[in-house]
């Protein structure tokens, strides 16, 4: 018989959206991966006792807490994983570190620029004590985003000219959805910008391996008052997070719908970035287009089993954009699946999340993307709504 | 506190490709739609105790067992799953409903009509017991299918004039891709034709509404002889099947590469089918386009989350294939999973069937596809067969 | 100065959709192309005195007949362009040819294999005079179908397997689309076989090099009755041919509205084929796919100026279907237009039908298609016509 | 018999690409429309008399001159199509309308605001005598764009929240294409701004019917030197614009390779435009999306006769982006044309530019877009060019 693998004892606060999204990860992980350390799902945190107990045995968590401050500090955890609203995610992930547990917090890693600086830090000291710290942009773990990042590493598209960006989502153009937290700078921190603009600032980073420089962009909130929703609660399904009866009454809303933003990478490429909340007709339009002196790439989240390569060192007449089926055994984190052709799903990502997470921890190395990693896009962030404000270029980088 | 739901206690028998697929339907299913039973993922049978024990482990079962004859009489089982080679099919769901246990056994239903008609007999009646039996047409439950389905019983295409279904997959394009099960007729019943034929036949009578009566068709073996591998086992991964060393021999292929037919339905429809494994690039190209009197539909596995629909009700100037992205909360299965535009993969179907299963079971009706849905799929199969060596028509209903 | 070039006098017959085609083709050639001879729009005839003067004025030829006979021999015509409805094809086309002039007829060759014969003997003849023949599928000029046949030529995509062949519309799925010549056995020889399944056999056998062996076809007519129209006239545009007012009264269908067929070619290789006018939501959708052992080929003249390539000699993580934007110099009759990406339309292919005609006929050698080529199409619709009625398999070659 | 219908005689300057372009629509579009002025190819304008004795045969002009000053005064010449470099265009066209000639000059209008101006008030006084003057923004009328324009107009997207709009070429990547007309700011007066972005400014202004207010922008020439090529010549194809021999000199590139910018519309809507040849594998690809309130539209010219559109009033289920094939006989232009499903290419889009004008000069009124819509968009070229230079935002408006 083999040795039976040491555990990773996991608790787990929120559970939302993305805490739906994290349990089937936490589950399925090592059911398809060869994993150095069990994932234990042992605690989910909430506020709400009577909801985290429904919640615990939806998702499959063992037990459950109110109280997240000394959940971090048992010594029956190893790993805390945060996905609360980015209002929280600071002041957890510094005791979880302290208290000496590993760290995997979704992004966008905080609300501002202040206390990403102070987990990075906590992030760092942690390092040195043999603790990992992980943002979780898992939109790096889809393996057309991840083959992407491997052809341009290799020097396939050449030296990077242009980077197209767009996150675009329609579920608020209706101007009778309610007001939720997402909604609300307080607990978002930002509307679009921070929610799926974080996301195509860190792809684009993360493919291209270069640091955004220096952005010019603005804040657009279409939609200046919204419907107040009864029971708005904490963390609910960030797609919808409108179900709740409207009262009548109507209430701010403090978060941009759209963000539209020019970038200059740390090369001199040139970025057009746009994340928003009301282009019609698109769902999870996330889509990046590279173009390099020697080839491109292009994809569409909508389409996410898919990666498009234009290979200029083709003949002329037999170039064109390769549709690339990213199902082959060869590619990243696939062959643990299914045959080729047989495509993944949102979810598998964050699977490899864990996946690329447990193996760090077993082998005592840094995670990526780090808290600092976190931090450069916070930092964009930040300089967009300055921007924004100003109307000035901002620069991005210390 | 709820009232614990009672248990489904699962027996497995088989543990390759379609075993993880299932299991992780097991697994999942629970997790994230409310279902009447709770699936226990009791027993897994395999003939080799070495392999079904390193098996179990993987993909998570309780227990194991080498002896399916006595697993499928346990009263400790309330369903067995039957995911081996098409061969043995026919004698363990037999058994499995005489011993009073539900049965979900994997497609084609059986090798030959004689054996899918035992089986069709014994489900019918098994299920005058309350005994329930369905036949594994996992694709049936691909969101974009079971759409197409609801449009066509709702009329928005019609009276049906064209089917046209492909079934493209090249994994065996390669002549030095060694000899394996699925190219043996005496394991796998038939090549192209009734591995991924069958699927095509079902899906096309299934959502069209109508049923195949007759056929014209050519069978062909383009490599006629292939390495025999070594250390060829039962039930390994269809989509690779061959990573085996090659001992240098070659041995007969004694299936169809490929299976191309013609099709009268019922109604008058036309129909051309095409299942090969020798589409060059065709990873797992299932694609269905349907038009009918008031509109068409379009499908293709490799873009799985979509399906196009052309409304002839539309204005000319505003008429147009719709890219549906189906994914939206209204759309079958989708609300249990993400948010709008959060794509699902290929085993999600599995665990939609698992869904639709536990709930037949629990409310005391037969699920679909009955086993006489699988007996018309294999008449089919059958005819077509027949049609390549007669080279004349073949009628397919009784 | 330039010597003017000598000039090549055409006569054409037949001004209905074909002729305004074929119009614009003569028109323009000389434009684009250095051509060797200079074409000059000499002479149209019709039917009616009336409607070929303005169809002269309109289509821009300096003068009318309505007796093709005497036209077909005067002095002062080099080349006949035979524009009407097969019927009357071979009637003029072989005295066109003992009368010394050149021909382009329009495709289908004729309605019968018996006059196909005649008028392939009659230009076998001719050309051993220097006069040369030529039949219009026009549709090889595509630059996308051209470069296909060049890349299969050069053994891109290795041994074919598979083609699979579909030329869709939707023009008279309405029932009350009335009565036109199309529709009439005695003057359109068939139907969606002759007039558009024509096209993609021709373009299969072109594209692939090799011939159709024989054939196992169904002929549909979906509807059997349509409204009689008033004043129906020959030669009208094909693609509406129903606008003139209905009287009430029905009249029956007398061709296909449908055709479906397998195919074996002289290699082997496996066909599907499928010609419909009940394609709802297709316009003029005519579609290619052809599986090689070493790579494949798909084209949709729905997006005319593409061509898919999947190449399988490249690496598995970064194969995939190129989309070929057929518009750079290197592409065949591309660079006498436009800079790349400046896409082509319908009616370029005839304008470089008429180009290889003009050089053939200055060279002294014989164009292509020709005749011969014709008939084997003809051979092949005449097969799937008897396969219809007999339900049994068809040879196509003598 | 009829009238003949009354001469428009012709004057054109310059015979490259653009005269290539134009001479084909005064030639096409009296066959295909039925015009109220029948337009002459009277005279050819060249500074080579060489070249343009050789042009005017090629592109079928009865006469040439090379001194246009006197041929713009000519009693003979009703109207001056002006195909030279931007540098010229003011010169030409004021002299033009000041001898009551109509004219229709190439985009972009003009290389200054200050030229543009004057060009305007020219036309305006123009206007007042019956003389007409049109702007080149030929892709105006490719049907998809005007069939999008017509879509916003009558409500179907409702109010717009943005635009995105690229116009991507690769044309320049290799650092070896050496120097031509089109990279020199003397001749050209900018590079991808104002040759390619023009089209996309005027395109997104034409189709939503609003204007750009503020634009903050960046253009960036990535490749800073080039070789010199020998015989460099006026107005050469465009596309290509670097075949001639290199002499191992280089000189410096004085335009922009790249041009993006954000732009705020005058409803507040927010657009995202990128102008560049760097776009590696790009073509031709100029591309739109239109987000509303109630839909979208999206537009590739590399599948030029497509236009999607998503109708937000379609029910959820059933919603998705159409692609409408712009070929149906109530499509603009396209009647006129070929049956449906049988697509345009490049070359129509000025065919149908020259059937608008002649058309407005019969019915004596001014033909769109205007010279003031010049203006507009030489207002938003030279904004963006203030905003790279001083890193602000730059107000269009007067």
């Amino acid at each position: 018989m083999t040795t039976p693998r040491p555990t990773l004892s996991v608790a787990m606060i929120g559970h939302a959206f993305m805490g739906a999204a994290h349990s089937q990860a936490w589950r399925t992980a090592p059911r398809f991966f060869d994993l150095p350390l069990q994932p234990r799902m042992h605690l989910l945190g909430g506020r709400d006792e009577q909801r985290v107990t429904a919640a615990a045995e939806t998702l499959g968590w063992e037990s459950t807490t109110t109280d997240w401050k000394s959940a971090v500090e048992r010594d029956d955890i190893d790993l805390v994983d945060i996905c609360t609203p980015g209002d929280s995610h600071a002041e957890i992930a510094i005791a979880a570190l302290a208290a000496g547990k590993h760290v995997l917090c979704e992004k966008p890693l905080a609300n501002t620029v202040a206390e990403a600086e102070q987990m990075a830090a906590a992030a760092a000291s942690a390092a040195e004590r043999g603790v990992r710290a992980m943002v979780g942009f898992a939109y790096r773990r889809v393996p057309a985003v991840a083959l992407a990042r491997e052809l341009v590493a290799q020097g396939r598209i050449g030296t990077v000219r242009h980077v197209r960006a767009q996150y675009l989502q329609d579920w608020i153009v209706d101007p009778e959805v309610p007001l939720s937290w997402r909604l609300d700078k307080e607990r978002a921190g930002s509307g679009a910008l921070g929610d799926i603009g974080a996301h195509i600032i860190d792809l684009a980073q993360h493919i291209t391996g270069e640091n955004i420089a220096e952005v010019s962009g603005v804040l657009e909130t279409f939609v200046k008052e919204r419907p107040v929703a009864q029971g708005d609660t904490s963390g609910t399904l960030g797609g919808g997070g409108g179900d709740e009866g409207a009262t009548g009454e109507k209430g701010p809303v403090t978060v941009d719908d759209a963000a539209v933003f020019l970038a200059r990478f740390t090369s001199g490429a040139l970025g057009t970035f746009e994340a928003t909340r009301f282009a019609t007709g698109r769902k999870n339009g996330i889509r990046l287009e590279i173009n390099g002196s020697r080839g491109s790439l292009a994809f569409d989240f909508e389409d996410m089993n898919v990666l498009e390569f234009f290979d200029a060192s083709e003949a002329d007449e037999t170039a064109g954009f390769r549709r690339i089926l990213v199902t082959e055994p060869g590619h990243p984190y696939v062959a643990a699946w299914w045959p080729a052709g047989h495509g993944l799903g949102y979810e598998h990502c964050f699977t490899h999340q864990v996946v690329d997470l447990v193996r760090a921890v077993a082998d005592g190395v840094d995670p990526t993307p780090t808290f600092a990693d976190g931090l450069q896009v916070q930092r964009v962030l930040a300089a967009v709504e300055t921007s924004s404000l100003t109307r000035t270029w901002q620069e991005t980088l210390t």
